[in-house]
């Protein structure tokens, strides 16, 4: 099945993926999707919810966004039960551009992490959604990878420097961001208590 | 007019300028154009090419394109004429997804450059093209704006910093790009003889 329509291109594709629990709790958070001539992998590291839940039901939905503040949200909080909607029973976000339901298959485990191959089982476009490159989303992106690892890094000198990475990145928003990038950033600050 | 769906959402757009001169030659360089609740602009520095043909002529092309190569080739090497297509003998991008001619007014003139107010005059959508976040374009971009100022920086020290973010830059591309970001990534390096 070709992705391109919905967003999937070669490299890897920062969306979000959606799952569910034993329990049908739907559960949301950022995934990159490798695309490697036509075949779709994804590496999920051990002890996410993300994990327990595609190693349960052998299935994820992957949300294709443009949306910055979605994204940190779906990184940082807990999304509420009224960001999903259902596709027979499979948990989706209503506010993705498009959104594909993917069977995963364990190829190989590690130590710390899982791959999977995947393969599209179905698809959804909501919208096509174009739009010119914006240095101030990636740099929410950015910022956003780097503060995951700022809560659980110990090293002061390491800390600094990334406080001031996310400080560059924070510029390039303010600088070149709409209002969802300058949002997202401002809830990312919040998160990170800076 | 409402150029969201030919990509420029707010914030500041990173796309393809195409221009002409007084002798018709078109010229192509990357430009960031400002949207602001449906108002247009752009900052053009003084020195280019691109600020002599819209002193003249009072027009530009914004290209919207996801092309990682095309937008390397765009920054560090002159278009050849087959790049080029003319509508009402105004070049723009054949290879672009999207493209919007601006009618261009100064509204101030500063030391180093031009603020121009832009009013749409033309649009046309050559096709839609959706894309999940991709890192690896992202960090084209940002290590293309590095490398405009790699060239004419004398310092060692700061030459040597700006050398260490490109790297990073660069394996972000080696690890998210697909084959364009990587071969864009590639001419970078070549332009900069790193």
């Amino acid at each position: 099945m070709d992705l391109k329509e919905a967003g999937l291109c070669e490299g890897i594709s920062e969306v979000i993926a959606t799952t569910r629990s034993a329990s049908r709790v739907p559960n949301a958070a950022p995934i990159g999707i490798l695309t490697r001539e036509d075949n779709f992998f994804v590496k999920l590291y051990k002890g996410s919810q993300t994990i327990s839940n595609v190693l349960l039901k052998k299935e994820l939905a992957a949300n294709v966004t443009d949306d910055a503040v979605l994204f940190v949200n779906a990184a940082f909080a807990t999304l509420s039960a009224n960001y999903f909607s259902l596709f027979h029973s499979f948990p989706v976000l209503k506010e993705a551009n498009s959104w594909i339901i993917f069977k995963c298959n364990v190829i190989e485990e590690r130590r710390e992490s899982f791959l999977f191959q995947l393969t599209p089982i179905a698809v959804e476009i909501n919208r096509q959604v174009m739009r010119a490159i914006n240095r101030g989303l990636n740099a929410v992106v950015e910022a956003a990878i780097l503060a995951t690892r700022y809560g659980i890094i110990e090293d002061e000198r390491e800390k600094a420097e990334m406080k001031e990475m996310i400080e560059r990145y924070a510029a390039i928003v303010e600088k070149c961001g709409g209002r969802r990038e300058k949002e997202a950033m401002s809830v990312l600050y919040d998160i990170m208590l800076l």
